[in-house]
């Protein structure tokens, strides 16, 4: 390369650096909302506009006694006084049948799905976990597992009157070894508390979700949570090396290793990771933790066309290595949203597509050298138009809202229509366009963003009301579009209620009879979360 | 600090730097053997001395017709004219009777475990398998499933007359993705093909074995095979993304996606991660791939004491933090074995213990100051007493032989009792001292080496032949020592034949008979991989 072709790239990376322009404030509201989408990936609360407060906790979509297409209710028994007597026996004070209190527990975050249970159990120990389910087995009483209530499809609440046991008072950490990492809690522990318990530790979760404040780690576990963190530290399945589940007939099992290496026998953990409270209640969790990274930056930068972004992604795992933890992305659309209803102004120069790359590492001036490399080389061959970069940690939240409160605005555009689909990172948007042309001008908007890294797209749509035609021309489109590209219809958020029945778009009906066999031996009555993950079709 | 202490500091690193000794030649014997041993997890192949050869395979221990311990043949059907005719058919020219051919597929690497197999199957489809399994399961004929036979718990050869399907000719890529790094292969791929193929590609396998030039992914898979990056990459569990299973009646399970999430119900192909061959036949892969390294450097630490060592580990988790991808051990008993019986020279001063550190990343300068920095912190602390870095690839080679040929030296010391065992990192050198306190002069050498970073210890103990004696005074002793610290009696080499009936020292009866259920479940006959990983008093 020329002195003088160096120079030239050499000007337009300080001129990126120096478009670091001053970002709008972030809001200093107190934020005390229960503010949980899962698909919300960031460290920070989406407080700033204040439109949620834990009170009211109001969105656009009113609560419906239940869900479309839930099914009947099955032949469980009801609830007794007999029953409760028991409860009340075993969880003195702790078991809820104050209508006042369970409303917040029979309605999920979204307000999409509610149910009608009229007893809240709120067990301390796994052995109190033990007496319940064994006892709800015996009479036949289904049952709800609850942590943070933060899930998006239904999955977290009743359907019907399904008792709801939470893990929320099960919120202790048991051990932390500090040579290896390895931290065992209790389910209930809330995501956040053990983040902050950790990095005082020189340590961190190896996962990182928006609804930190509220979820619990037995419910991510339960959910298989992906999040923020997994393109650098990778999936549950990797992390959690033990896990204690109760079973539906009380029995408990004890899988909780606290070690990484451990080939006796069949890695029985796994099957609960994922299965959403279906197979077993998780009332205690063993998870390996990364240490504490000692630089963080993030840079916001521009694209014209997607395929230039996806040459972005290749060319910064290239040069950014074992620093890379986060490439996500969100296009005009999302930008537009942000701007319209959060007033947060675009850091950089329209484009078509904007990408949040976040960088951690031990050492503070490799990883600058090595994102400044980057962004030279990025900028040098045009694949990045405009760009931002932050290393201080208000800065670098002010960037990440940008990805991070997409979802908040879509609520404030209208009736959201939700899509959480994996697919292979080449085709991720080329959904959002097809999608766009085979809607025309039937909704309002339509918008990407999502998980480059992890070939995690979500897409959103929105129109002024609920919209029954709009919605039967979404779906099955979004799902043979996706099962086309042999892609997942729902790549973190799991099944629950709302997409049970849509699993077959993603698994063979080989794998699903299988999954119904195992759901048989576990839960052979099947008390547990019923009219969850599982078609309605199977027997 | 001031200018006098950082220069000493200097000084004494750069004696370090200067202690890069010449080392032993790296041996240029050709190695055909297939030599596969899963604890010797080197990129290289351990040939130096030759006494390893493909044609004779000689190691110590002579093959005994059934092994110590092994049940009663169970009730399965033997395989008649009728039952040839069928195979003949639909795999011609690959149904091998010839007993000269079938014997290396009959007995083990260690020689410790020779079945009766008369038949061997060569399927080269998933399509053939399920045609196999679907007449064996019907005919009740059991099968052994056997990738490239390099385990070493009795796992992956028959132990009477069960059919061996070997998947050796399902050696295909099936694709492989540049962005994304995700590759699909038959399970038959040979791991060191993989490496190289994707090497040319810029990507590199998660995992790294020294049995690589023999062992298959599809092995490897069913074995959830550790190894030399687990450390930095994690389990299998977390990197394969897919698998294709056929099961016990010939049905075909395709969960192969190649997707990095997917929460559409129960994650099946988990089950069938370390399930050792007994719950279906894995038939093909697919598997995250990360980028290669382009720095790779190594360092050969002394240390005097465990306590130090396990210091300079959490030093080196700090300061190395992204780039560190091995932290190994060996004691000085390793040490005098490589010295004695494979000439290879200490290549620094003699200590008790040894470390090998190795470091991979995107930017060898960055990486070179991590170390240095570190190196400077480990000396001056005096946590460290002597070390040599190598940053060539032959020297790199050389000071791994140092870990990884401790296996061979071992043949050659007499008769090996193997352990492999998994413990809080802090206690796994205690159990090592334990042990020589326990047995006296009753052994001829204990020695201890392993993977610190994972907590693994390979406790090795040698005799001049077989001897009962020490083997009553070896166990339950190391399997009471490991349960008392909730170790796993297995930590990579899983359970086979060998160690089947020990599996009660790791895992509860609640969740032995839970995976009894599960076996029951996907193979009601029994009829694959009898008479192993599960222990024989299960029903």
């Amino acid at each position: 390369m020329s002195v003088s072709v160096m120079a030239a790239i050499l000007q337009r990376t300080m001129r990126l650096r120096a478009a670091l322009r001053p970002l709008y404030p972030h809001s200093t509201l107190t934020c005390t909302a229960r503010l949980s989408p899962a698909d919300v990936h960031s460290p920070f609360l989406a407080c700033g506009s204040g439109q949620f407060v834990a009170s009211t906790r109001k969105l656009h979509v009113e609560p419906k006694s239940s869900p479309d297409g839930a099914p009947e209710r099955l032949p469980f028994s009801k609830v007794t006084e007999e029953d409760l007597a028991y409860f009340r026996k075993i969880l003195a004070g702790r078991t809820i049948t104050d209508p006042d209190l369970l409303e917040s527990s029979n309605v999920d975050w979204l307000k999409t799905v509610k149910g009608s249970s009229e007893v809240l159990l709120r067990p301390q120990t796994t052995e109190e976990v033990s007496q319940i389910l064994s006892y709800c087995n015996s009479r036949n009483l289904a049952v709800n597992p609850q942590g943070g209530n933060t899930g998006l499809v239904g999955g977290s609440v009743p359907v019907y009157d399904e008792i709801i046991l939470s893990t929320s008072l099960m919120n202790n950490i048991l051990t932390f070894d500090n040579i290896s990492g390895i931290l065992t809690c209790q389910a209930g522990c809330v995501l956040e508390n053990l983040s902050l318990y950790l990095e005082e530790r020189d340590y961190i979760m190896p996962l990182d979700l928006g609804a930190k404040g509220s979820c619990q780690i037995g419910g991510n576990v339960a959910t298989n949570a992906g999040g923020l963190r997994l393109l650098r530290y990778g999936s549950l399945h990797g992390t959690v090396l033990g896990l204690e589940v109760v079973l539906a007939d009380g029995r408990v099992l004890d899988c909780l290793a606290t070690l990484r290496k451990d080939n006796t026998g069949y890695d029985l953990k796994q099957l609960f990771i994922g299965s959403e409270g279906t197979l077993g209640v998780i009332t205690a969790v063993s998870i390996l933790c990364p240490r504490k990274p000692k630089s963080t930056n993030v840079v916001f930068l521009g694209c014209e066309t997607f395929e230039e972004l996806l040459k972005t992604f290749q060319l910064c795992r290239g040069m950014l290595g074992e620093i890379l933890s986060a490439f996500e992305f969100l296009d005009s659309e999302c930008m537009r949203l942000l701007n319209t209803h959060l007033k947060l102004p675009n850091p950089i120069t329209d484009c078509p597509f904007y990408i949040v790359i976040e960088t951690s590492g031990s050492d503070q001036d490799h990883d600058s050298q090595k994102l400044d490399n980057f962004l030279e080389k990025a900028m040098a061959s045009t694949l990045v138009t405009d760009g931002t970069v932050a290393t201080e940690q208000s800065k670098i939240k002010d960037l990440w809202s940008m990805r991070e409160r997409v979802t908040e605005a879509l609520t404030h555009d209208g009736f959201t229509y939700k899509y959480d689909i994996s697919l292979p990172v080449e085709r991720i948007y080329q959904l959002v366009t097809d999608m766009r042309q085979h809607l025309g001008d039937r909704a309002k908007s339509v918008v990407g963003y999502g998980h480059v890294g992890d070939g995690n797209l979500h897409l959103n749509i929105t129109s002024p009301a609920k919209d029954p035609a709009l919605l039967a021309a979404i779906e099955p489109f979004v799902y043979e579009w996706t099962a086309s590209c042999q892609g997942s219809i729902s790549a973190e958020h799991g099944l629950g209620l709302k997409k049970r029945n849509y699993i077959y778009y993603s698994k063979p009906s080989q794998a699903v009879a299988l999954m119904g066999n195992i759901k048989a031996m576990l839960d052979p009555k099947g008390i547990l979360n019923p009219y969850k993950t599982l078609p309605d079709d199977l027997k």
